[in-house]
């Protein structure tokens, strides 16, 4: 039993270092005072070289949800033709909350252990001229893709569609770069590769989709962007924020500037190449080929995945997540995002060739891409 | 100056025990997982209590307003003819909720220095029989009115329209008696009497209002009780929650359970009384009569009162609140709520005399309240 120092190998809620947890402790303090107004507009100018974007950044104290139907509730309107990419269950939330804003939903389905075609976006558009949005998950957790949003937003040629993405288990661990790219509205949330706890989402939009966002005709309120905007000027929040995840937030970044952006890129990029490797050297089948394969979290696939975690749980205090929609029980989910390193990696694969009686075979492997890539 | 040691004397968010923030910076866990599920389900049970209630409490991460957005989300369907007692910041807002969701609104307005009449209540739903909703504010913390909700309620007689009451900054300080007061919807949040930090709101519905909940027409998602109802049988929240805060209430609880929950409101009765007796001892006006006063926060005129709060929070360290919509620069509020003792009102009360010259007048006061409550 090993349990007394768990290891959180989920992709989200990622474990917080202790420095931002100790922030998170942070005594309370007025959020229309005088340190929170000097606080709180620099924690979000320091997320813009994340997003990759000189458009401000709205805070929302909520899920990573929250920031999903912010995005959704500010652009469609009933009847809106809207086109949603969906290869996995974050894909299906777009769809569904579309659905719930009584949008005309238009889905691209894609398999649930693939990534999204760029040239099918442009060929789908080519046909429906009327879509007015599309929507689409930049790394979707639950099969370990991340889409190549580069591609698909060039895909859209000369269409006028706007592009929403969800950056959610992405930003901070894989490059984003909103402007240059040419995404409309990024959003993204706190508990991921950001390194907080989670309670706040993220919210950014082009010139073009606040345009757009002034004419649409949803019910909201809490999720009123117009409302954010507004209050950004004073430094503030239209509504009382997770105060404690601001502190949080402005340690975590103070890490992340520390490594630097591109370090934490291929920091990413060497956890996911090591998982891999040392999967496939323990004989297990990965969900997804290598193009489409996440840097923040890696499906294996396996028969009875559910009590294989629980045992690795149970006796070894590491927790991976379980399958979902179609690969509930047969894939389980290894999390590598935020504050997580290529050593800890070592003893996640460790564990794996335990439960498998494969002694030495996935560590091996990881250790030299480790030497390779040194 | 003493500013080194702030004082938060605003109605919320209220100042944070130590022993709960330190259980805020609690290692991250995963909300689908069994130590979750161990305590979540266990600190709604303990807010029962607290609402008077045997009905099922759902928490949205979100802030206060999230929830009051929920309960309106759920209940007014476009062209519901609903009734919001408005008389206050917060009462406007259940207006403009009920707007955004394209209500038919009714508005009985009160002074924004009073308490809502019940008898006009009565008088009102008798010549509006079709009025399906009633939304009202329990504390209206933007004036400092404890509303006579049970009266209220009972002023319906036998029409059949829902309550919804906000009771965002009384939950924990003031009785709230859900079930015996025939309560259809109760809203409230973390950070104010229940001292915990920002960032969940919570709400629980009588079977009736469920009923009509499952009738409801308008968009929502995120929102949607029925998401938490379902989620909450297997002792989840439907979207990754503020784990930090699930921490924190479980701590903030076991404190209002050691202190007793008659105490915890005698302790704010008391600190109330010690505050009006002081303020009046000074020669300064409240805003509020004695029979409308909140147990949380109390408002006091004066003239320049920006002023004035700037001046002793530079000087001592002690943060009061300013004036909402038309007491704005005309009037300071003091909070006393949560994390607050009766000896905390002495030095809350020491420096309006020091800063108005008045040495004596207003600690005597209170101290002989507190000699003869004791």
């Amino acid at each position: 039993m090993y349990r007394f120092k768990p290891e959180l190998r989920i992709p989200g809620p990622a474990p917080v270092p202790p420095q931002v947890s100790m922030r998170v402790a942070s005594p309370m303090i007025n959020h229309r005072g005088r340190e929170f107004k000097g606080m709180f507009p620099c924690v979000m100018e320091r997320l813009k070289p994340l997003f990759g974007t000189e458009n401000s950044i709205y805070m929302i104290t909520g899920s990573g949800t929250s920031g999903m139907e912010a995005a959704v509730s500010n652009l469609v309107s009933p009847g809106t033709p809207v086109l949603c990419l969906v290869g996995g269950f974050f894909g299906q939330r777009w769809a569904d909350l579309c659905r719930a804003y009584e949008g005309e939903v238009h889905i691209l389905q894609c398999p649930w252990d693939g990534g999204i075609e760029p040239a099918q976006v442009g060929e789908y558009l080519d046909d429906h001229p009327e879509i007015e949005v599309i929507f689409v998950v930049h790394n979707e957790s639950s099969t370990g893709v991340l889409n190549d949003i580069k591609a698909i937003s060039a895909a859209r040629g000369n269409h006028e569609a706007l592009l929403v993405v969800d950056t959610v288990s992405s930003l901070g661990g894989a490059r984003v770069e909103m402007d240059k790219w040419n995404l409309d509205v990024v959003i993204s949330a706190s508990q991921k590769c950001l390194m907080a706890p989670p309670g706040v989402a993220f919210l950014s939009a082009s010139p073009r989709a606040r345009e757009k966002m002034a004419q649409c005709q949803s019910s909201r309120y809490y999720f009123d962007i117009a409302r954010y905007e507004k209050f950004m000027e004073k430094g503030e929040t239209p509504f009382t924020p997770n105060i404690s995840n601001v502190f949080a937030l402005n340690e975590a970044l103070t890490i992340l500037e520390e490594e630097g952006i591109e370090n934490t890129f291929a920091r990413h990029l060497l956890m996911k190449e090591m998982v891999r490797e040392g999967v496939k050297a323990l004989g297990l089948e990965l969900l997804v080929e290598d193009r489409f394969a996440s840097p923040t979290v890696t499906a294996v696939k396996l028969e009875n995945a559910d009590a294989f975690r629980e045992n690795i749980r149970v006796r070894y205090g590491v927790e991976f997540a379980g399958g979902q929609g179609p690969h509930a029980g047969k894939v389980f989910r290894i999390g590598h995002m935020g504050y997580a390193t290529p050593l800890d990696m070592l003893t996640t694969l460790a564990v794996l060739e335990i439960a498998l009686e494969k002694y030495g075979a996935a560590v091996t492997a990881a250790e030299l891409v480790m030497n390779q890539k040194n």
